[in-house]
């Protein structure tokens, strides 16, 4: 039995017309194959139930998950109804239906176990599976939701259990792309890609898919396919490094203006330090991403840098400035105006030269590092938001992307 | 263990305020007893999501049924979350999460079975339960819908298996009167009265209660009260005929602009030509209500008068005549311009002169009879619709309510 997920997000579920475009897609591939549909809410309805939930002003997540998972119920509804209009076999589910088990961490669950056996038990009799994405049951019986790319999760999930033949995730854009084409007119549409190339390219800006999702897929060795409901056109496939025969040297440039930088400097540099200031952020809930320390001129003190969330930028500010007789530093320097640019590619690893490359080209254009960060497949640097655009274009353009 | 279930109705939950509202009237039930909540969706909500339904023009109710039944899933989550804040400890229940298991007769599902051992249990380590209405699971594990005024319907019947001590039935009126007040503004409220009189003022108009779940309550011998989520006034008690010490012989007066009459005139008297008349009917999915039948002047036709609802008017016009050929009936008549009034009470049993003063009053403000039917505790007259308002305020008057 060859399965294929298919998961369609809010804006691709947002009418009638565009719920019906996506019976037409389903059709054609239920031909062929076995299909799970898996779908998100109505885009914008499930910000109107968060914005009830606010009148609340509740944090009783239970609750809370119960409200938020009614939109899914709708749009398998009518989905389904759509198919067997066009005479498809199709049965709508819920999370709790198959059942998608999970813990009890509402808001944010994981998924414990799928059983297989009843879906393979409803393909019996039905084409198609028109399932409720972000959704789980908790083992005590309560509805759960997967937090923030909880259809995406749901789609690679179910996917891995039934060892499905791929999982596409149809989005309004037709694939991952080499940059942002919106910075970039020359950013081509990349046609294959591995896993970790996406998971930096996620973590660094792209928002096509969620990290989580990714890594699941990962995990399980099941190949994705990102593309558009609205084109039809094959699109991005994000498969294991193996398949890739010739790996690129860099894949992609991508950016992200939701940084902020944190400079502590004169710092004793003694053992513990780090752990102090970390344990802090970590305290406060606040995500440290780049980290770079060095001993400063003084040869006695040390200066750290690292990035944080924008969004976290006073709540840092009033911590570290709160927390000077712990950590007994010299000075505090805090930057919303800056922009990680990374770039990102399977090949680097074999190949030297590509960090050079990099930060030669900045200089070319005279554009100041302010932190530097690399891991095996990636290299980001920190700058002015200001030379954003002129960075990502003449890196997309001395990659020959 | 001393339970009382509360209905809450579409309008009563429609804002966060009126939810809030709802949290305190719960509340106070809460400190004497155990409550069970059964809720409505949110007043439009179910119509918005029909309207889906329509773009669809679809018929599979197993999937109308989905689409529907997420309303209640809103409005439990945030009354439950209201609860909690005020201390009370509250857990919300979707139909099958009790479970109510329904026959799979879509879109209109009986209740075949409740299991009140997990209600207890619930009840272990809460004092309220808020439960979604109108829904419930089929045997082969589909979401069913109760249909119309189901909330009222899954209230009597989760008091009913629990032997809930009243079911409250909370709407935007303070209980049922003795005729409606917008018509005579000395309608009293009923302190009390029997089932048998509320299902009668129910079927001839008075829109407070759905008969269903009057017949439920009357079958589990379970007193309703019906009361305003408003004023928070004692309303009015409908409890089983023995619990009325003194039977009023009038206790109300209703009435139903719905009606449209039929005569047919000129029909052989023979045997099984109502029969013949009332299946074409039935056929056509045409309710019919008073039947009256009389032998004609010449003594060997019969005329045959019958009402149905006025939005029948014109599918039982063309049903009939087009039936010419085997009803061979000499003439047709059909009048949209008629008004249903009945007077309704259980001492009319063991008391005479009722009808009389009925029809001497009508007699006595010029109002032409159309036609009468009776029934041990009602008597019904069909009249011109313009007399409507005096007809009703000359016998709320005359019956001295």
């Amino acid at each position: 039995m060859n399965v294929i997920v298919m998961k369609f997000g809010g804006t691709s579920v947002a009418s009638t017309e565009k719920l019906k475009n996506i019976a037409d897609i389903v059709c054609k591939e239920a031909i062929k194959n076995k299909v799970i549909v898996v779908l998100s809410a109505i885009a914008g309805e499930t910000n109107k139930l968060q914005s009830f939930l606010d009148d609340f002003e509740t944090q009783y997540s239970a609750e809370s998950d119960l409200v938020l998972t009614s939109g899914e119920q709708v749009t398998i509804g009518l989905l389904s109804a759509a198919l067997k209009i066009k005479g498809i076999k199709s049965i709508p589910l819920l999370g709790w239906q198959i059942p998608i088990i999970t813990d009890d961490n509402h808001e944010k669950a994981k998924i414990l176990y799928i059983d297989q056996k009843r879906i393979i038990k409803y393909f019996q009799t039905n084409d198609v599976i028109v399932l409720a994405g972000f959704q789980g049951i908790s083992l005590d019986g309560k509805i759960t939701s997967l937090g923030r790319g909880g259809s995406d999760t749901t789609a690679v999930a179910i996917a891995s259990s039934v060892q499905a033949e791929r999982c596409d995730i149809y989005t309004d854009v037709d694939g991952v792309y080499t940059t942002d084409p919106n910075i970039d007119q020359n950013a081509k549409k990349i046609s294959k890609m591995s896993y970790e190339e996406m998971l930096e390219m996620a973590s660094t800006g792209a928002k096509v898919l969620h990290t989580r999702s990714v890594e699941l897929a990962m995990k399980n060795n099941l190949t994705l396919q990102v593309l558009s409901s609205l084109t039809g056109k094959t699109g991005t496939f994000i498969v294991d490094d193996k398949q890739l025969i010739e790996k690129e040297i860099v894949s992609g440039v991508s950016y992200s203006k939701n940084e902020a930088k944190v400079t502590i400097s004169g710092i004793l540099d003694k053992p513990g330090i780090s752990a102090k200031i970390f344990s802090l952020m970590t305290e406060n809930n606040i995500n440290v991403d780049m980290i770079v320390q060095n001993i400063s001129q003084d040869g006695v003190s040390a200066n750290i840098t690292f990035t944080i969330s924008r969004k976290d930028y006073e709540l840092t500010k009033s911590v570290l400035e709160d927390s000077n007789k712990i950590l007994e530093y010299k000075a505090l320097s805090l930057d919303k105006n800056v922009a990680k640019i990374s770039v990102i590619g399977m090949g680097m690893m074999s190949q030297s030269g590509v960090a050079e490359k990099m930060f030669k080209t900045l200089a070319k254009h005279e554009i100041n590092i302010l932190a530097i960060s690399t891991s095996e497949i990636k290299i980001s640097v920190l700058i002015n938001e200001n030379h954003t655009n002129i960075a990502v274009k003449s890196l997309h353009d001395v990659y020959n992307l």
